[in-house]
């Protein structure tokens, strides 16, 4: 099973959209599949489920037994002032240590509306994932300019989800 | 006027005892600063100050307002998971752009339990600070093994102590 | 004075037309300047002054009393292979610690023929400086498309043009 | 076949010792390894094998030969200068692009003689590799202080050498 991780708990965001689209390009490879959906992480959950709170919230938990469900992770990253988005980074320090990011088999997806494609967030957020024990796939896909590129929960340009396909294949073949 | 940034929300956590003993060494030098702890965040601020929500958060406005009312910054940050606590990065996803820090001059000082020193946290923070505008200070202070080395509110190493006041010199020259 | 240093030894590159770029803009300004050519780098430097070979090289002498005699540093640095070139990194590694770049004031320019605009290599670089203690202005210059951007020494984007001038105000003012 | 590079010219550096105990480490495991060994690397690599003379250097091509002939790569980095040497940078360099590291399984050990174990080495080189479309091995290895931890070749603390083990047990199994 693999999780798509939206990056953002923004709602009706671009990274959800994107998640949706890759959901489809794994169905199309008859890889189940299942979204993380960071929206809909409690309001509280940087007080009610880390630190001495670790493990109390239900609907925090919840989304740990979702990660823990999947051998295999995509994220889908936006750039948010030069790096992931706080929140992304906060869901992950919900988890214990030694954490169940472990041994997880990741690829990352950057997005960003200007030129960079998220490549510093996708850095950053590698040296997260090594940390954690998790494996990262060399092939990232980084999407510039998102406002334009992703109309309508579809990428215009066919080059583009054929980024998406390749990256699947090699997470599966990973 | 400076202000001392305790990098996370964690309840007593020792950045925010290291943010007193460095508001100690900025007054041993007549300087005026302040503590802006962000344990005092409403604990709904990644939804309620974040986003289509931006600016309508009247405590989390106070904040803004607090690190407007600073023209240096000194970021005290605790490594989670190989980088900045993700809670310290939603705060500063909470600003506007062009944000509050730019042209703000900051100083950075990293702690952890391992032997890193957050030093990899400071490589991100610094880049996120970079994209906003805002100046890093070169010299960086690490703590290593800071569950030892810092008791009861004080370092007990004195070459450590010796390190936050040659950084806040470099701070005030800066 | 400020140093520009082209950072490839690449014959002919790019960078090397940038960097006489830079420097009619800070003439502009009325700022001294002089270029700092890896290109004349001697062919055997990695061996020949390095390690226990350092300060032995005459001609490599010569550009560390060149990088001594600026108060300021712009380096430009092309993307080589998702960071900066060895070469630059081999250069910096045949200066002594506590090197010469400490408490320099020093601005980056990144450019590629992609679209990432070196973006990786200037955090690394950044890393690298800050280590150093050289001061690393928040202000980058990002170049993507540079085949296209540079056509025989000058930039075909007004706007492009105007980055250098608003960066290099920066610098004099840092 | 893996290849275990020592990531410096530096002649007799502690990377050669520590990649000659790697070799060890993997003979204990019936695993075939050489030792790619860049203080052979021609004096002048950094004209006589770069940019428009690439290919034609006869030496410098017979390490082409070697990376070639490894599916799997173990780097021993240094810390120089808070990144990994020059010179294993301007050795990557000198390959083709898509170059001969794509697809290769790699593990990263980073070693420093003060406290910070390369960790920002092993993450640029990490950009580096990721670059290349080279897979990386989340478990690094990090030795501080390696002029008391490695003497006559042998890594004193058992731990360490321990380290070595699981990451190459990790490694046979990527």
């Amino acid at each position: 099973m693999i999780g798509i991780i939206a990056g953002t708990n923004r709602p009706q965001s671009r990274s959800l959209q994107l998640s949706a689209l890759y959901q489809r390009v794994l169905q199309e490879k008859n890889q189940p599949s299942q979204l993380i959906d960071l929206s809909r992480l409690p309001s509280d959950f940087t007080v009610s489920a880390l630190y001495t709170n670790n493990g109390k919230n239900p609907v925090f938990n919840e989304f740990i037994q979702q990660v823990r469900s999947c051998d295999k992770l995509v994220f889908i990253i936006p750039e948010y002032n030069g790096s992931f988005p706080g929140v992304l980074k906060a869901f992950v320090d919900g988890f214990d240590y030694p954490s169940s990011f472990k041994n997880k088999k990741t690829a990352l997806v950057g997005i960003s509306s200007g030129d960079l494609g998220a490549a510093l967030a996708l850095s950053h957020f590698t040296d997260v994932l090594h940390y954690l024990g998790a494996q990262v796939l060399s092939q990232k896909v980084r999407f510039q300019g998102i406002d334009k590129a992703l109309q309508e929960g579809q990428l215009l340009n066919p080059k583009h989800l054929e980024y998406l396909h390749r990256q699947a294949e090699a997470l599966l073949a990973y």
